[in-house]
Protein backbone atom coordinates (compact mmCIF):
# COMPACT_ATOMS: atom_id res chain seq x y z
CA UNK A 1 0.00 0.00 0.00
CA UNK A 2 0.65 3.61 -0.52
CA UNK A 3 0.77 7.20 1.71
CA UNK A 4 1.16 10.16 -0.07
CA UNK A 5 1.30 12.96 2.00
CA UNK A 6 0.85 16.42 0.80
CA UNK A 7 3.00 18.84 3.07
CA UNK A 8 2.41 23.06 2.59
CA UNK A 9 3.45 25.82 4.56
CA UNK A 10 1.02 27.25 6.53
CA UNK A 11 -1.52 30.57 5.27
CA UNK A 12 1.01 33.70 6.61
CA UNK A 13 4.06 31.89 7.05
CA UNK A 14 6.35 33.70 4.76
CA UNK A 15 7.53 30.78 1.29
CA UNK A 16 10.92 32.23 0.05
CA UNK A 17 10.75 29.14 -2.11
CA UNK A 18 7.57 30.27 -4.13
CA UNK A 19 7.87 34.05 -4.18
CA UNK A 20 11.55 33.01 -6.02
CA UNK A 21 9.39 30.58 -8.05
CA UNK A 22 6.37 33.53 -8.16
CA UNK A 23 9.35 36.32 -9.46
CA UNK A 24 10.94 33.90 -12.18
CA UNK A 25 8.22 33.30 -13.70
CA UNK A 26 7.29 36.86 -13.79
CA UNK A 27 10.36 37.40 -15.51
CA UNK A 28 9.58 34.98 -17.97
CA UNK A 29 6.87 36.84 -18.87
CA UNK A 30 4.28 34.69 -16.89
CA UNK A 31 2.40 37.49 -15.85
CA UNK A 32 -0.69 35.66 -15.36
CA UNK A 33 0.37 34.42 -11.71
CA UNK A 34 -0.81 36.20 -8.78
CA UNK A 35 0.71 34.10 -6.65
CA UNK A 36 3.09 30.38 -5.75
CA UNK A 37 3.31 28.58 -2.58
CA UNK A 38 5.65 25.33 -2.93
CA UNK A 39 5.48 22.41 -0.19
CA UNK A 40 6.45 18.78 -0.63
CA UNK A 41 5.26 15.66 -1.43
CA UNK A 42 6.62 12.86 0.49
CA UNK A 43 4.92 8.65 -1.18
CA UNK A 44 5.84 5.98 1.37
CA UNK A 45 5.87 2.47 0.15
CA UNK A 46 4.02 0.57 3.27
CA UNK A 47 3.81 -3.06 4.20
CA UNK A 48 0.01 -4.01 3.62
CA UNK A 49 -2.01 -3.62 6.71
CA UNK A 50 0.07 -0.41 7.91
CA UNK A 51 -2.49 2.09 10.07
CA UNK A 52 -3.62 5.54 8.91
CA UNK A 53 -2.85 6.11 12.88
CA UNK A 54 1.13 4.82 12.34
CA UNK A 55 1.42 7.45 9.06
CA UNK A 56 -0.11 10.35 11.29
CA UNK A 57 2.27 9.25 14.07
CA UNK A 58 5.01 9.65 11.18
CA UNK A 59 3.95 12.70 10.27
CA UNK A 60 3.72 14.29 13.86
CA UNK A 61 7.16 12.70 14.95
CA UNK A 62 9.37 13.81 11.78
CA UNK A 63 7.48 14.52 8.54
CA UNK A 64 5.52 17.49 9.19
CA UNK A 65 6.76 20.52 11.66
CA UNK A 66 3.31 21.35 12.85
CA UNK A 67 3.92 24.99 14.32
CA UNK A 68 4.22 26.00 10.25
CA UNK A 69 3.14 23.46 8.32
CA UNK A 70 -0.36 21.65 7.45
CA UNK A 71 -0.06 18.50 5.62
CA UNK A 72 -3.04 15.71 3.60
CA UNK A 73 -2.70 12.09 4.16
CA UNK A 74 -4.15 10.28 1.28
CA UNK A 75 -3.79 6.30 1.79
CA UNK A 76 -4.24 4.13 -2.07
CA UNK B 1 -8.13 29.49 -10.68
CA UNK B 2 -5.46 27.58 -9.13
CA UNK B 3 -3.35 25.17 -10.77
CA UNK B 4 -1.80 22.23 -8.63
CA UNK B 5 1.68 20.62 -10.08
CA UNK B 6 2.90 17.80 -8.55
CA UNK B 7 7.09 17.65 -9.41
CA UNK B 8 8.53 13.80 -8.90
CA UNK B 9 11.61 12.02 -9.80
CA UNK B 10 11.25 9.63 -12.54
CA UNK B 11 11.89 5.60 -11.63
CA UNK B 12 14.90 5.11 -11.02
CA UNK B 13 16.49 8.57 -10.58
CA UNK B 14 18.13 8.47 -7.11
CA UNK B 15 16.22 9.79 -4.20
CA UNK B 16 19.00 11.04 -1.41
CA UNK B 17 15.81 12.98 0.17
CA UNK B 18 13.92 9.13 0.20
CA UNK B 19 16.33 7.72 1.04
CA UNK B 20 17.26 10.07 4.10
CA UNK B 21 13.46 10.04 5.21
CA UNK B 22 13.43 6.31 5.15
CA UNK B 23 16.70 5.56 7.21
CA UNK B 24 15.42 8.19 9.55
CA UNK B 25 11.79 7.10 10.04
CA UNK B 26 13.70 3.27 10.52
CA UNK B 27 16.44 4.91 13.40
CA UNK B 28 12.67 5.81 15.25
CA UNK B 29 11.10 2.13 14.77
CA UNK B 30 8.98 2.89 11.55
CA UNK B 31 9.87 -0.94 10.32
CA UNK B 32 6.59 -1.00 7.87
CA UNK B 33 8.20 1.42 5.35
CA UNK B 34 9.87 0.09 1.91
CA UNK B 35 10.52 2.45 0.26
CA UNK B 36 9.97 6.64 0.08
CA UNK B 37 10.13 9.28 -2.06
CA UNK B 38 10.31 12.73 -1.68
CA UNK B 39 8.91 15.27 -4.52
CA UNK B 40 7.50 19.09 -4.77
CA UNK B 41 4.67 20.23 -4.84
CA UNK B 42 3.45 24.40 -6.90
CA UNK B 43 0.17 25.70 -6.25
CA UNK B 44 -0.03 28.89 -8.58
CA UNK B 45 -2.90 31.21 -8.18
CA UNK B 46 -3.96 32.44 -11.57
CA UNK B 47 -5.76 34.97 -13.42
CA UNK B 48 -8.99 33.66 -14.50
CA UNK B 49 -9.12 32.28 -17.85
CA UNK B 50 -5.63 30.92 -18.10
CA UNK B 51 -4.99 28.27 -20.49
CA UNK B 52 -3.89 24.85 -18.97
CA UNK B 53 -1.00 25.62 -22.30
CA UNK B 54 0.55 28.42 -20.41
CA UNK B 55 0.45 26.39 -17.13
CA UNK B 56 2.46 22.95 -19.09
CA UNK B 57 4.44 26.05 -20.60
CA UNK B 58 5.66 27.46 -16.92
CA UNK B 59 6.35 23.56 -16.04
CA UNK B 60 8.84 23.03 -19.25
CA UNK B 61 10.58 26.32 -18.76
CA UNK B 62 11.03 26.68 -15.55
CA UNK B 63 9.15 24.06 -12.98
CA UNK B 64 9.91 20.71 -14.54
CA UNK B 65 13.67 19.52 -15.45
CA UNK B 66 12.19 17.32 -18.14
CA UNK B 67 15.40 14.96 -17.50
CA UNK B 68 15.35 13.80 -14.26
CA UNK B 69 11.37 14.23 -13.16
CA UNK B 70 7.72 13.96 -14.13
CA UNK B 71 4.81 15.97 -12.98
CA UNK B 72 0.93 16.23 -13.17
CA UNK B 73 -1.16 18.92 -13.36
CA UNK B 74 -4.27 19.57 -11.53
CA UNK B 75 -6.34 22.46 -12.56
CA UNK B 76 -9.34 23.91 -10.22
Amino acid sequence: MKAIITVMLKNGVLDPQGEAVKSALSVLGFSEVNGVRQGKVIELDLANGTDELQVNEMCSRLLVNSVIECYTLEIM
